[in-house]
């Protein structure tokens, strides 16, 4: 059943054993929403936990950190961020039709929990933040990072067309709060390990242009993994580029991965609905931002990407 | 006289031809301040126009493109964004002494003008939107455009320390009157020309780092703007990747000039004051961003950067 902020703070209102859950491969979104919610749950003090199928990248440290462990039993689950719940990676067997509620802004949205409160804002962390404040709970600073962290890494820092007055204006009301935007962009935006810097590099040498310039390939193997000694986690910063070269109206990241097959992201403007892109692969995403698994090689899959982007351009 | 945002709208109403001086090597905050504060004032049926001492670079385009060219005297002489007078580069002979209202928001600010509208913001564009909200005009697309091109560009597109929750604010207001923050950022963040990739790869390969890594140092010659096809224009962009490896506190750029002497710009981090950084060199700026000219080559200043970073850091 579809829901509203309003209904949506009811329902956790009566609930005392939360289970949180967050999407495999986590960004700060998806993890924003879950240790944002979590703090402001627990502060009602109920029982809330945030669980994930992967291992959480360290730069997200502040965001869970300092928060208690408690025990509880899994009387109601929430996912956030998770538009369907094979995203939800190794615990989707697990959870699977049993998620009470979802709190999610993908157009995508599969809508396969009981309750679903889905709004297409920037971030899911607009919509929590409306949560948290309709459940009466002050934000402290610890939840107001959490959630500017998710504002911020959707929205490639305030950078896309995606952010609306009202994702400026939820910013606005974090740093209120006291969310430490320099820090948190300096970590997500402005840190580079030296193993990202070598693989970024090699990334970069493996750009090609095609259809008249217009779509920036990127490749990613394992080798160059081995080469740089980064690691897939570190490949999240890759995809932005590939669209930053004037003339380019579609980026493509592909990554392999160590069994042989691979991932692709896509990076669009206007003109292309990369969500459409990644369906045509049995993918799925944003207008702008969307990706799509591979059972094939690298090479074969830049093949077929590139057919079809010629295609969508024609 | 330091006045506030009410006496000089107050002063403002009372002038018919203004004309608005920008500083020279023009940022988006400086012209946004410009062409913003003309627009509001062209709405009000007085005269006003904007003049630089150089040439506007092209991608900022948008944001007087449209606007009527008027014949007027000059009356009223406003400096935007300008910290000292010298800073108006080849028109400061012409206005040094004759300046009747600077709204600047550098610390550095000389105090040159009979009028001081100063105010510590991120962007002096925050401090013209709430001069023109206190002329009573109505903001226009176009005028939103202006006032939220400076909040962007100076503020790393929200990224820095420096955005604090007015900045925010007054973005979601600019966006509600219109503002295309997806096509402006593209413009100013997302969009390298392939001379501009060529620059970056040559420059990337000079940086060194120094000081236990704590100094990144990229030098840009003369002959690196003949090697890509690029030019001095599109180095603004280069100055913020210094900063962006792992534990590298000052991130310096130095640039050839055509005569064989140098500009360098600063980024730091809170540990480092940029500002006073370029102080030593007779330079000036903001605290985590700044810049200075030496009268030497690209080398020697480099060797006397790198040892006052070194006293600095100890």
């Amino acid at each position: 059943m579809r829901i509203d902020v309003k209904k949506c703070a009811a329902i956790l209102k009566e609930q005392n054993h939360i289970l949180i859950l967050t999407h495999a491969h986590p960004d700060g979104d998806t993890l924003g929403c879950g240790f944002g919610l979590c703090r402001a749950l627990l502060k009602m003090g109920k029982k809330a936990k945030v669980i994930n199928a992967d291992e959480i990248p360290k730069k997200y440290h502040y965001l869970y950190e300092d928060m208690p462990v408690c025990e509880f039993n899994e009387e109601y689950i929430v996912a956030v961020d998770v538009a369907t719940e094979n995203l939800l990676g190794g615990i989707a067997d697990v959870y699977s039709g049993r998620i009470n509620l979802c709190i999610d802004h993908h157009g995508t949205n599969t809508e396969f929990a009981e309750n679903l409160l889905l709004e297409k804002t920037a971030a899911a962390c607009e919509i929590v933040y409306k949560v948290i404040c309709e459940l009466g709970v002050e934000i402290d600073k610890k939840t107001a990072d959490c959630l500017y962290t998710g504002l911020s890494t959707d929205t490639g820092c305030f950078r896309y067309a995606s952010a609306t007055a009202e994702t400026y204006y939820i910013a606005a009301r974090l740093m209120e709060f006291g969310a430490d935007n320099g820090y948190i962009n300096r970590v997500m935006f402005e840190t580079k390990t030296k193993t990202y810097v070598r693989l970024e590099r090699l990334a970069l040498e493996s750009m090609n242009l095609y259809c008249n310039d217009e779509v920036a390939v990127i490749t990613v193997t394992q080798k160059m993994y081995e080469e740089s000694g980064s690691n897939e986690q570190e490949t999240e910063a890759l995809a932005p580029l590939t669209r930053q070269i004037e003339g380019v109206e579609i980026g493509i990241t592909i990554r392999e991965k160590p069994d042989g097959t691979c991932k692709a992201s896509f990076r669009t403007f206007e003109k292309v609905n990369a969500a459409e892109l990644a369906k045509c692969f049995n993918g799925g995403g944003h207008p702008q931002a969307a990706a799509c698994r591979f059972d094939c090689s690298v090479e074969e899959a830049k093949k077929q990407l590139v057919e079809k982007c010629g295609e969508i351009l024609r």
